[in-house]
């Protein structure tokens, strides 16, 4: 490792403590390191860049120290460098982050002995049509959500898929997801669960008035497209709940597959270990 | 019938023969009548009011043109008064406006005859409490709903019945509904049915994150508390989702069985036989 | 406390030694005891009675040492004489067993002070009528379960609430639960969370082929009849999960609140504290 | 087409004219015709064979009269000789036999042009081994289920996906369906739908206690175990929900991936179309 980045999630009293101990750990072993701005807080003197700029500098890896939210923008911000990700949950277990802190530096130096090995996750990319120009594009770690405004009674929606009508979905919002997405927000909707390794997306209607609609799976080759048809009220498009935008009437929001992966350093827990921790299965 | 009352859904294209013909109607049987604004549009000449004003008038009925929306807001605005209502549904089924229009000189021609039974719906009563003070107070026929913004990740309830603590929500929303209520938002975001003669009131969440969460139907005798707690985002209450205000951090939305009901005039369709039509139970 | 019954669960292993001790509590405070024929097992000497004429010596209480099984079938041996329970768990805490063991003589101590209320919970009447007569008749303090075989590919029942017709329901089955059983088999099948309070009755199916069914909660005065409609397959009526009978074509099963209700011994723990700890609500 | 096979529906009226008449039309186009032993009933004097003998004559495709239980089997008897199937609905659209009768003419025609397309759908490969020993194996179209007896109160599975621990599940049953076969029971229990052409199996617990269970998305190149685990009742194994037998504590039900595939003619309707109209999507 010649060079790491770290990014951190604002406000966890632990940093004062782990990122300067990180920080030196690296140093010792001859690594550059490069913080976001968050870490900078905590590292009086490091290198400190914006998250969208530190793949430029061309890290070998990023170590996240924070929670799922802090990974989802980390692979937002460099998943299409290629850079691999480990994610180091400080606090309760996460789906992405699952390395736990007392395993950072183990994990680190079976990372540097080339015996960590990385999993893919698919990104899901969205362009926001209007009148037929894109003007917005985003990639999603987890989901591309549509939703109605608190205040609007009901919001209204066409879906494509491959050009093929599926339906009208009158509905509080539609959900567009990744595999991975698919233990976030989709799952408080209803959702089902899809294993990281499927080849597939899924849309999720959130409270839909008919109630024969429910989840699709469809292939991840499939573009979607959702029409927005709300009457009189804004809808918002959210990117893994974190960024976004207003969408008017008429808007096309164009969901595919990204030819971006993000790569994270796997540890041996399998998906299904992480679930049971996560859903309590099989607790009394 | 000495007088009447007609409330008209705004931009039905019928209303311009049928709201005419029913003022000729009703005063040929020597009946005062009073619109609301909507309906003098339709009707030029008659004695028109703003909905809220018209209870004063003493109406002996309240004629609902239009569908279950408007309905609703005329439920709101006569209940207190004790003015029975009639719902003419222009267009297709509602479940409180079940008389067809093709029906509607018969059933007046019952109701002056005294031969058409009321029904009586619970209305729920809810207080938005801030530092203490009741900052305003609503009546809702279907439901009293608490959302996040569009924007906002998550939402963060507190919810009391009876000064019991229930449970903490992080949810899209919570719904607090009447069994009328029980057949409209709430059964999209996955509630059940409530009879309107069951005496109890219908607490569904809306995308709850633990999955163990379930709807609540609690006694209408309950004191139900929502403490609002979204950390850094607005949300927003909403009424029959036609009137609302946003609500902040620490307000207590107490909501209660009003003193009020709603009377409606009866159809011999039983709930069941709207259910089924509505819903298309046992169509192929 | 003059006297008292001991009902036990089968297979326990702390009742050798927690059975002998409460039957010499009881004793040397000159309280009469009589067993159930499990309890005779590990208490020798013991007047032991099968459960269902236990009720016939009058005993002031029965305590049931074991889960929320035992008392069930304790409930529907004793309520109609009216005798209260108190449930105590052995192993993990019940819905209906809530006193832990730890806190068994303490609450007996209370119950001899007169300071331990009741609370009474419905119960459910069942009768199968066959051709015009009924065959069978059984009361339930959870629920009512019409279950089509498991080779059977479906079932098929029309529902009736006071003889107006709900819908033709092809179904695995169709629970009837009190407010009681809302947190058993109908939890399961989806069904909502009553409080025991509640004055209703919840008809749940069981996975309903029908995409627009749900649980329908209906006031409990109402009758409830189920006619049992499977073309060429046997289904099975089982009242409780413990007893029960097969039911044919034909046989319309009647179901309304009982006359009888069931007392049980109640802890300071409200409803909403036993729905936390067993689901987990709130649990990171 | 040199040769064509022909099963038939039990009991269906129009059997007794459409039978006739297709067999007719073949022969008049110099193509040989078998039937099963059902089509034999409608058409005296054809070559009858049971439907698990009629691929060894080789037939260039088989036409099913019927519904997708018709369709179902016959899968299940000529997919292993990659015979393709054009499914016929006598009475109301299926999701297999979505061919109107009144199409079936101009269909054969477009056979015979080679202008008409077929579709692959997977099938599911379920082993039973008992102490070690395959004791049964069957392919299914739709779905392997697993199923307590009605009388039984619970029962339990253990689930493994590719050696891994999935969980256990105390349920009613668990289902293991095909992308084809997400529409049938699977949906009913609460599955989401997946498209046909998704390269994944889908594993739906029916009535699961823990409430945290969801329906679970896997590749299709995964091998699923499930454990029987029933204390004291028998389940029963049923595939497509026409064959099956019982299983036994300790049975391992292995299900992958087939190596064969069903071959349907595919209509101009897509897979939405389908949904769209038995789901009433859309409709007011």
């Amino acid at each position: 490792m010649k060079s790491a980045a770290i990014f951190s999630k604002p406000a966890k009293a632990e940093l004062t403590r782990v990122a300067p101990e990180l920080v030196n750990w690296l140093r010792a072993r001859g690594c550059e390191v490069i913080g976001d701005t968050e870490t900078a807080n905590y590292v009086p003197g490091i290198k400190a860049l914006p998250r969208e700029q530190v793949a430029e500098e061309g890290p070998k890896l990023v170590i996240v120290l924070g929670g799922d939210g802090t990974l989802l923008s980390t692979a937002r911000a460099v998943a299409k460098a290629g850079i691999p990700i480990l994610g180091v949950n400080l606090g309760s277990l996460g789906f992405l982050t699952e390395v736990p802190l007392g395993d950072l530096y183990s994990t680190l130096e079976a990372i540097e002995a080339n015996s960590c090995s990385t999993e893919s996750r698919a990104l899901l990319n969205c362009q926001v049509v209007r009148q037929g120009t894109c003007v917005a594009e985003f990639e999603a770690l987890n989901d591309v959500v549509v939703n109605k405004s608190a205040m609007a009674r009901l919001a209204n929606y066409d879906v494509y898929v491959d050009q093929g009508f599926v339906s009208n979905y009158k509905a509080d919002g539609l959900i567009v997801s990744t595999p991975t997405g698919s233990t976030a927000y989709s799952l408080a909707a209803g959702g089902p669960i899809l294993t990281p390794s499927v080849d597939a997306l899924l849309i999720t209607p959130v409270s839909p008035h008919a109630l024969t609609h429910r989840p699709l799976v469809v292939r991840d080759s499939a573009e979607i497209v959702i029409v927005v048809k709300t009457a009189d009220d804004e809808s918002f498009l959210s990117v893994d709940g974190q960024v976004g935008m207003p969408v008017i009437d008429g808007d096309r929001l164009t969901c595919r597959k990204s030819h971006h992966k993000v790569k994270l350093f796997r540890m041996k827990k399998t998906f299904f270990d992480v679930l049971r921790t996560k859903l309590k299965w099989g607790q009394r």
